[in-house]
């Protein structure tokens, strides 16, 4: 792992998105969500990815200069539609039409369907959490895992996350995928060689398996707590996409396999807005109360610290506005293919060449 | 187990919790929500709780003639206080409020603070999804979970709900705690003199703990899938008791272990409504084409049906209907219990005791 100027990576994640045919302004949101998720310590969903969004521009199955467009609005929710567009910038125009609804009432939602990947969930989360309101934001994805009894891959591996605010204190920052382990943790063991305890994944033919390369091809991920991973895999998909509109279950496109498809990925965000509970001052000292006595509880053997939903991702945040941004081997390789895929050439791509 | 006529088992009920000072219209409440948890087999949440509520009433910490207050209320949103009262009349009258929000708008939400036990959370999700809505129910617990790192009891093990409604399917039912298991399958080992796995519970000192009797002293129950299952318990902590005004961590008080102090639990009940987002019958076709996605997907070794998430609880509710309710020895005992406490007599008393 490297650290590299914040200024210099978002430059070129700008220009590669703009000569992958992104609009100035949306390659803009691209290059804050993804290196925002890498600041946090989220690599898997930061530049790592930026490729793959270029993979699917060019396949057809991201036509970047559509327009996030509203299919129906009212008192407090609005359905959006990203046309088939990135899924990020259309995240952030939902999360600005939210934010307006959202400060006005007790609560607001806003769906958006036939969208692609949308980065972190959390990333849109915070964003409701600073604007001084509890926030949700949840997409499904193709199926990943196996429903608790299925031989195969049923239910997409659906992020969720939540967010709201303190005042001494940050605020809590929640942000997770329904699966046992990521895939990440099950690749790096792929790599390094290794057997993963059986319960993580199925193999083809729904026998647990302890062989992480099945990841690779049709190994069905195990839902977290078994049934209580199942159920909650199934309130995103509720939400994001039988409410949204979206595609629900297959559905939804691999943008890993079928690149050239409309992924019709489905999201959910809404609020709650602490000013009509007793005001936002009293929330946030209330969630500090709580983040304070949950960190100095008594402590397990071996336990140096107990941190609360989020403060690990605040801690690499704020160590990357000052340090730099960290990036591994697998996130530089894929901005060089990212450049390389676009034509861009830059005297920081050496540097990041030199590093891998 | 035994099954009992509803019809006789429900007079019981009412008449216990109102020879116990509960309102005639409240005591039927009681009696509705208990023995809707046995019937759905969720026998720890039915009337084995039903002398407990009592021993509340008589110990001072739970008033049953207090009636549920309005502490704020506009678009879309109202916030309750159960005044200390019996926490699951408060909830039923929560949800009609709720209901009637929630018809008329996208998204509604009702928070109720100074209550207790409100029993088990998909009663009031279900009645959410009968009415044609998507509904949320949870509710924070006294602790009983040690979060990530703690040795000791931190965060309660806080019910959380959804339901939604299907047309050929009843739909989504959704009720779990954030603990590994819940404490009665512990309670079963425990008495069956028999060990549990690591992972479930701390010991008094943090320890991962094999004895399941420790979960009658000062053991801590640990969060489903870790980390995840403790942001859950979070969530939940932020939506029903920082939002809701109630009490936080451990400013809820146990029913157990002081049932003469205000509990100050809190609850947090809300709604999205289909018929904003593409019209009801719209999604109940596509509820059920998700549910049938799921339960004919391919099957396991070994493994018979696939269930969608509340379909247990639901063949079981209708068996109930049909051939009476099922009660365990424990619930019996606790139903003599409940009436020897409040000096009921009925010749049904006798069948019931005949039983054990």
């Amino acid at each position: 792992m490297r650290r590299y100027g914040y200024a210099e990576l978002r430059s070129l994640c700008v220009e590669t998105f703009c000569r992958g045919g992104v609009p100035a302004a949306d390659a803009e949101l691209m290059a804050e969500v993804l290196l925002l998720a890498d600041m946090r310590g989220i690599a898997s969903h930061g530049v790592v990815r930026s490729a793959r969004y270029l993979d699917c521009i060019q396949a057809g199955g991201i036509r970047p200069d559509r327009e996030p467009e509203v299919l129906a609005e009212g008192e407090g929710f609005c359905r959006m539609s990203a046309a088939g567009g990135l899924g990020i910038p259309a995240s952030c125009k939902a999360i600005r039409r939210l934010l307006e609804l959202g400060r006005q009432r007790a609560m607001a939602v806003v769906t958006v369907n036939h969208s692609d990947h949308f980065g972190a969930a959390g990333t849109y989360a915070q964003w409701c959490s600073e604007a001084g309101l509890i926030g949700f934001a949840m997409s499904n994805t193709c199926p990943l895992i196996a429903v608790t009894g299925a031989a195969a891959r049923t239910i997409g591996n659906n992020p969720f996350a939540y967010a709201a605010p303190g005042q001494r204190h940050r605020g809590i920052l929640f942000d997770i995928c329904m699966s046992v382990v990521a895939a990440g943790k099950i690749d790096l063991a792929r790599v390094a060689g290794e057997k993963i305890p059986l319960g993580w994944i199925l193999d083809g033919a729904g026998r647990p398996s302890d062989d992480p390369a099945l990841i690779l091809t049709d190994a069905a991920m195990l839902p977290v707590g078994g049934h209580k991973g199942y159920g909650f895999a199934v309130m995103v998909e509720v939400l994001a996409a039988v409410l949204g509109c979206a595609g629900v279950l297959s559905e939804v496109k691999s943008w890993n396999c079928e690149p050239g498809r409309d992924a019709n990925t489905g999201h959910c965000f809404f609020t709650f807005n602490p000013e009509y509970f007793g005001g936002l001052a009293a929330f946030r000292a209330r969630m500090d109360a709580m983040i304070e006595e949950m960190t100095s509880a008594p402590k397990a053997p071996g336990v140096e610290r107990i941190y609360y939903p989020g403060e690990l991702e605040f801690i690499r945040e704020a160590e990357a506005r000052q340090l730099g941004v960290p990036l591994g081997a697998a996130s530089s390789a894929q901005l060089l293919r990212a450049a390389a895929l676009t034509g861009v050439r830059s005297p920081f791509l050496a540097e990041l060449a030199a590093a891998e």
